[in-house]
């Protein structure tokens, strides 16, 4: 019954490369831990490069610099 | 001074659907633990199907196949 | 599908009250949007007063000075 | 290391502004904790004013009435 | 830059099954989306099953009367 | 009427350090966007060294090798 929620940056994930994800976690969950695909939530949130910060400062003004931080 | 944080897939609900919730999860926290309304916090997640998976598939894949998950 | 994540301070909720909260959580979501109770997860995190502020002071020293906030 | 979320309603935060919140929490971090700012993160939200209730009602009703609560 | 938060119920994960939850979520960004993991979070929490609910009654009170949910 | 969530590790933050960083991040929304302090809530929530990861990795792990990560 596990519930696992993925932030990444809004940069163009597709609807396959999401459903990648959701199916990857949940198998992780039922390898390691022998948990219920069936009861098992994944949540991926999208975050704008704006709303995102590392560093002290957004995604957006550090990718505008130099090798994009993914 | 509870939080709530309540997520659905947005699959259309309404604004007073919404207010609904708030009254209704705001009114719990009151009745079962005397929380006081003026600092309880309630905030609403509505999720895109293609980002919510449950049994390791998208909520937009199953709902295609079989009788829509709420 | 939903998930709600109900935060509280940590001051003595009991079993009862806290499966009064899940069970009124999951009655909520299904009254208001039909949502399926088998597939309705309702976390509960209780929050130690010295890690919970509010005013810019924790709960901790509020309480201390005055009526207590819930 | 540390991770930090921040919520607030979708009312007009400049791309500026939330530079300044991601600037301003990572500084504290590393001033009260000394964690490392390059492993830190923040993350902001914007949530609709009809998706934010307090005193169980939508902050959109709120502010239709009185003065805006912030 | 990927946060993953992953949700369990506390009933006896080791520190090498978490170990292997980290290690695996952290290869399953990089895999579908070529995110570093040096800058890869997860962080797991487990949840008291008193505290984690679904069907509308706490996971304790479901496990003690038929097939436990995991 | 913000909401801030501040995870670190739970390497020994004090009172002191916690009540400073609620006290700190009240006052960045209060300067930064002129939000209210007095519905402003901050929760901190320190997690265990063994739950975190890093680089595909636990801090545990990874402190017991070098240069700790704070």
């Amino acid at each position: 019954m596990p519930y696992v929620n993925i932030k990444i940056t809004k940069t163009g994930a597709t609807v396959e490369q999401k459903a990648e994800l959701i199916k990857g976690a949940t198998e992780l969950l039922q390898r390691v831990l022998n948990k219920n695909p069936a009861t098992t939530f994944v949540i991926i949130e999208e975050v704008e490069t704006d709303n995102w910060g590392v560093g002290g400062e957004t995604v957006t003004a550090r990718n505008a610099k130099a090798a994009p931080i993914t």
